[in-house]
């Protein structure tokens, strides 16, 4: 006789909006969508929804933008450290959400959620090693081995990996800190500022779709030769371009070179850089997978 | 009333060089180093000289240059793969080791034995995550996270990562795979292929390793943002110039911009990025604490 799975909360906490949930192992009983104003308010309503809901919750997880401080001898621990959007730099969201139930929270960031989220019912199933990508306001990964999300001395910051100019590409970058990292020349902001439209109005023109999957590829490139996963999943409002994902794995080939193991370089890659199976669930169920986690420890 | 450590055997397979060696804990019983030639003549004279020795050993561990298969579940695990070493490719070095002793037999990469070590008993005790790297003939990296060297589809090749070219530079680089990734660009023999001498006639001219810092510089800011390690240890030939290990600290604080975990970016980085403490030995050692770590298992 199995034991019927606890109801948890989740709330991923994005830049635009926060999801809220309450849910039983890949289900959901209720959720909402609450839109990302101020801390107090946001977090307040994220926390309401919760606590009026007729099910009671045994634990909760959170997915969230960051930077987050995920060390957890620190005494910010599970707070958003020095992000760019106003009002919400140090905001100790866990002790917030913490403070008002008597209930185990845990948090991750919200790639390292989208990438439990798809361990346990998505597209890395199954897998010991694995990258989550998003590309779209920001880039954005999470790196699961030896059985969790990995953190060390903070946690991943891959949007920020160096990739080198390509030769007709005359475009400097738009990260503020630094210029041309892959988030500078590849989210959805750079390439709207790259060709200088809205990125629906680049849909039809292959030259931007081509030099985006090129400078994808470069960083991918270095993901799989720095951490040798066992596959890529790449999501994100960009990556939703018709043709896209493909583009990127005849790149990604070309910057290989034949250069790694024979499973991955004689391969075309259809099983190596995978679209997410949750979608735009991902972040949301990972946050569940988080609260599940710590009634288990 | 505590056991004594157990006898056992060490191999570290180098593209010049094996070095072999009984040790117990990381004292080191015997030791030898035999010149590489053939597979056949190396490995049997490595194995020789265990077999020959007075002390027998309980178990025998292998650090050993690449590519290697580290796929358990395939038939060709522990082989050499395809390297550019001439008459060593697709060398059974695991099956040949195994064949001729009675006792398990651990493999890792150069590097990752060299991270084992440098864990067990030098520059990384008691951290959960790090990365060494290696700059020399070639560069390699190990990441160490969830307690061992991490694997996932093949091993990872920190070597060949995207860095961008810097703009005094105009050298394309000598990978055969991907020309300018980082060992094309800053190995030992891309110094000496830039510059055009040999890496001794190069010591004092402070342009070379003002370059080359600013390129090792560029591959610590894409390992940092990807892994998110505790600590990077830095060593090999080339990082033994005078003065270099403190100028890549420099550029890679210029690299990051400012942006990460406030440990990271509001430090000197000494603490960060720092020179093997077992230096030559630390593949070497790794060894024994594979074979030590077999025994555990």
């Amino acid at each position: 006789m199995s034991t019927e799975p606890p109801v948890v909360g989740a709330i991923e906490a994005g830049g635009t909006k926060f999801r809220v949930a309450i849910g039983r192992s890949h289900h959901l009983l209720a959720d909402a969508t609450i839109p990302t104003t101020t801390p107090a308010e946001t977090v307040a309503a994220s926390i309401e929804f919760l606590r009026e809901s007729k099910h009671r919750v045994e634990a909760i997880g959170l997915a969230s933008f960051g930077p987050l401080d995920l060390n957890p001898h620190s005494p910010s621990y599970g707070s958003i450290t020095t992000t760019p959007k106003p009002g919400w730099s140090d905001t100790p969201l866990l002790e917030m959400v913490r403070g008002s139930f008597d209930v185990k929270v845990a948090i991750d960031t919200d790639v390292g959620g989208a990438a439990l989220g798809e361990r346990t019912w998505g597209a890395a199933r199954g897998l010991e090693s694995f990258v989550y990508l998003t590309v779209g306001t920001g880039i954005g990964g999470g790196l699961f081995a030896g059985g969790r999300t990995h953190h060390g001395l903070g946690h991943p910051e891959m949007g920020h990996v160096v990739v080198a100019q390509e030769q007709d590409d005359s475009f400097e970058g738009i990260c503020p800190f630094h210029g041309s990292c892959i988030e500078g020349m590849a989210s959805g902001p750079a390439l709207r500022a790259r060709w200088n439209h809205p990125v629906v109005d680049l849909l039809d023109r292959w030259e931007v779709w081509d030099l985006e999957a090129r400078y994808l590829a470069q960083a991918l490139r270095s993901i799989t030769y720095i951490t040798a996963p066992e596959r890529i999943i790449i999501g994100g409002g960009v990556m939703r371009q018709q043709g896209l994902l493909q583009l990127v794995r005849t790149k990604l080939g070309v910057e290989l070179a034949g250069y790694g193991p024979s499973e991955l370089v004689d391969s075309d890659l259809e099983d190596y850089l995978v679209a997410p199976e949750l979608g735009q669930d991902a972040g949301l169920f990972g946050a569940m997978v988080l609260a599940q986690q710590s009634l288990a420890t």
